[in-house]
């Protein structure tokens, strides 16, 4: 029984995790959905956007985010995959909303018959400076289709999730959350922080 | 006359430049252009590829380098850029012929009458740690056709510059290399060298 405990009590963390981001909404609903299981901070930091496959991309946010914290740290990347187009413009997705918009990201796929895509979020987690980071991917799989919704976050009036009769946009949140990438990677982490059970000093 | 010939001079570099690349035939391609009118050492050094607008990039790659090689550096990076999407696949080109191909690069104008695109070559020189980089642009206008040439490098069997009947793949290396854009931004990294008048100290 005394091991069993011992066990459970988890590696120790210098400090509570840093989740990188400037993003309000987010912090909230990382911390819906983690519970006070760990100890939260968040942060802005100014760190390079890389091109690569997106765990790559992710990993080396983690480590860079990790040396400026010297800590723990949690950052967050969202990929739009088109399967026709082998996971493009994926971690791209961004300049290409931002360029092209809606209507352009439709095009991309007027030659192909397969309209199939999936909405990934990722997740590293990394112990400090020195560590590994621990990636978590969620995917959720849909199609692109032509705007329909509110049209006040992203992509989500064009990508309509397997299953569902609605875009991302015109679900409610709650449902949305339901089954989000981003829910799904979330509920890696969750899983994660509740078998590895870290504890942290606390520092006054 | 003393004045004219002191301002001949120029500023003195701590040491030779270093281009930053691991092809020797993008050095030799440089060294050819440029003359002896600066000294080079070529090094390949582990860069981020980094996301945004192509100077930027470019920017940022030179500032890593100068703090990397603690001295003046060159960066050289490749876009190829359609019009219809605004400029995209832009500095992700390398990642879209990867993925996808010709035809799925030809694929992506579908939707569009609009085939134009330039091929753009970013040069960034940077005299050190502490500079901000200097850009040089080099752009070649054309058209985005199906592959036509020998396919052994990159995207050149589907980009015809404008006022050519073939493909960058189809033409001479040195009947391309007058009009490329890597040609360009190099002639206009030559003026820079040929005014600033840069000499730089020997080391031994």
């Amino acid at each position: 029984m005394a091991t069993v405990a011992a066990s459970r009590i988890g590696m120790v963390l210098p400090r509570p995790v840093t989740f990188v981001t400037g993003n309000a909404k987010k912090l909230e609903e990382v911390r819906a959905i983690l519970g006070n299981s760990v100890p939260f901070r968040s942060l802005k930091l100014d760190l390079p956007e890389l091109q690569g496959e997106p765990e790559d991309i992710s990993k080396e946010k983690a480590r860079l985010a990790a040396i400026q914290v010297n800590g723990p740290v949690l950052v967050e990347d969202t990929c739009l995959c088109f399967n026709a187009l082998k996971g493009l413009p994926g971690p791209y997705i961004k300049w290409f909303l931002e360029k092209i918009g809606h209507e352009g990201l439709n095009n991309l796929l007027l030659a192909y018959e397969d309209k199939s895509a999936y909405a990934s979020c990722i997740f590293s987690f990394s112990l400090g400076p020195e560590a590994e980071p621990i990636t978590f991917v969620g995917n959720t799989p849909g199609k692109i289709v032509l705007p329909r919704g509110p049209n006040d976050f992203g992509w989500d009036p064009i990508f309509q999730p397997d299953g569902y009769d609605q875009t991302y946009a015109e679900m409610s949140k709650e449902e949305k959350n339901k089954i989000s990438h981003r829910y799904r990677a979330l509920a890696l982490v969750k899983s994660h922080f509740a078998e590895a059970n870290y504890t942290y000093q606390i520092q006054d």
